[in-house]
């Protein structure tokens, strides 16, 4: 094994049938994953993470949230932030949407350049109550205009929707009631929807229903992101599980963060190295360098003062002793 | 979701297409695990453990090995603890095999009342002579005597193959070189291969690619078993391409043992949690209460000093707290 780095020659690339030839990869560790750790980052890290990644060759990455600051401390910097990613907002090649909440969040958004937003709904009451303080209904309400607004200003719009296969309150969430929501989102101009397994419980014959059930309603598989995390060790299995229903837009988070491993509090997202080394051994075309990829997380690890959970950032650091 | 054990009503048995309604899990905890864990454990803790995992609905309990002690001091036990499985030996419903390297160690097992022993063959030669100190041809030959006549006194035979992707030392394994050791395995009278990722670098393609190649040369896809390793995160995704092709043993280790999550020997054992929620989310039925198994991997865990690697067990016991 090289002393260095990736194993020598490996992950063999073995691709499989019926597998898409590229997948893009809509990093969200600066803005999902920051958002979940105990730790506040300064911003001056957070605008070098988001380079960092830039330069590890990922091509989406989600830079940050125009939410209220006393919902999302972590996050309070947002307009600090976003002038200090003014080169990468400049390249054409890369994309760096930024979560925001309602249409004050947008403005602030517009007016510091940003080309792309996500809203994030819910396909549960429990959860629309509990992180927006809104029905269903309402939350769809609140950002229709956004929505709109920001389609008519020529921006792509993302559409979260969490809880997409089991609710902390509700337990098993039915696939009808989140395809209802989903479609909601796509007819109000959502370019993206993003399903969102907020709690991990997904299996992947759950994914597949609910992926058929989308695209035979009518959204195109272009226009679904998986949004999977960890929590049970399920993300992976997931993950192909869509890439066989032929998604090709998968979000990570790089070096699993925002779920500390030990912590109570863990989300677990999908580490984007355990995700890339996946890919690449399916032959599948990332345009990610996972060497940078993984020395960008364990930077970052450091600024946290923590291990990574990704278990190929560990495994590849541990080759390296 | 529920304070105790599983959140309530998940994971949510949505089955897919083309998949096994039944699994058998051959856990390999007790040898595999306590074999690469840095603690050794009381000859009655280890009863007490395989006591545990077959009263958790386990019905394949890989208990020791009768390897020499210089080499596996943590199982030098061997032939006290299998006389304390005596009630689970007599048991019908339970399969107790145990791992022998060599015919000395076959007639050990068979005087306690072994019925069902395993060999441990590996697909490079580097490995061959790191871990049986022979070439491969050498461990072949060393095997044939012992399968013929376990086979001769009715045992059933496992053969493990291990590097079967992945080599440390020779990166890459080709999987015509593989399909050829396996299915001298096969000839000799083996009446399971379990193909081992033993470094944890295989991805799905590749794993489709073996089982095709070998079920191609004529091995039925019954007598096959899988055993990935966590390494890097791969092996659920592993094990679904795997089931997707028939197979209907999978190997696990309860709790992950045998790989600490922060150890550099980590070997990273599928966990059998991890296992179950995908396997009952896929409504495919193991026999396994998935509450008391990871009662006993908690358990377990507390004996060796730290906490399980199984991120379900990690999530089962975050919400009991």
């Amino acid at each position: 094994m090289s002393g260095s780095g990736l194993p020598e020659g490996l992950p063999m690339a073995v691709p499989a049938g019926g597998l898409p030839a590229e997948v893009r990869i809509h990093e969200v560790g600066a803005r999902d994953g920051l958002q979940n750790e105990k730790t506040v980052v300064p911003t001056s890290v957070k605008a070098e993470f988001v380079h960092r990644l830039a330069g590890a060759g990922l091509r989406t990455i989600e830079a940050t949230s125009f939410v209220h600051p006393k919902w999302v401390p972590q996050l309070a910097d947002a307009a600090e932030l976003v002038p200090q990613l003014a080169d990468l907002l400049a390249d054409p090649a890369l994309r760096l949407p930024v979560l925001v909440p309602n249409q004050r969040g947008l403005e602030r958004a517009l007016e510091l350049g940003v080309r792309e937003i996500a809203v994030f709904g819910s396909a549960t009451e429990s959860f629309a109550r509990a992180n927006l303080n809104r029905t269903v209904d309402e939350s769809l309400a609140m950002f229709e205009p956004v929505v709109a607004r920001a389609r008519a200003e020529g921006l792509r719009v993302r559409g979260y929707l969490s809880m997409c296969f089991g609710d902390p309150w509700e337990g098993p969430v039915p696939i009808g009631q989140v395809a209802g929501v989903a479609r909601r989102l796509h007819a109000m101009g959502c370019t993206e929807l993003s399903l969102g397994d907020t709690i991990g419980v997904a299996t992947p014959g759950h994914v597949t229903a609910l992926l058929a059930e989308l695209t035979g309603g009518g959204v195109p598989v272009e226009q679904l992101a998986v949004h999977f995390h960890d929590t049970y060790g399920q993300a992976l299995a997931n993950t192909l599980a869509a890439l066989q229903q032929g998604v090709t837009v998968v979000d990570a988070s790089a070096g699993g963060l925002g779920g500390c491993p030990f912590a109570k509090s863990a989300t677990g997202n999908l580490a984007t190295e355990d995700l890339v080394w996946m890919l690449h051994g399916l032959g599948i075309r990332t345009g990610v360098d996972l060497v940078r990829l993984s020395a960008t997380s364990v930077w970052m690890a450091e600024q946290l003062g923590r291990p990574s959970p990704s278990r190929t950032v560990r495994a590849l650091t541990h080759q390296e002793q």
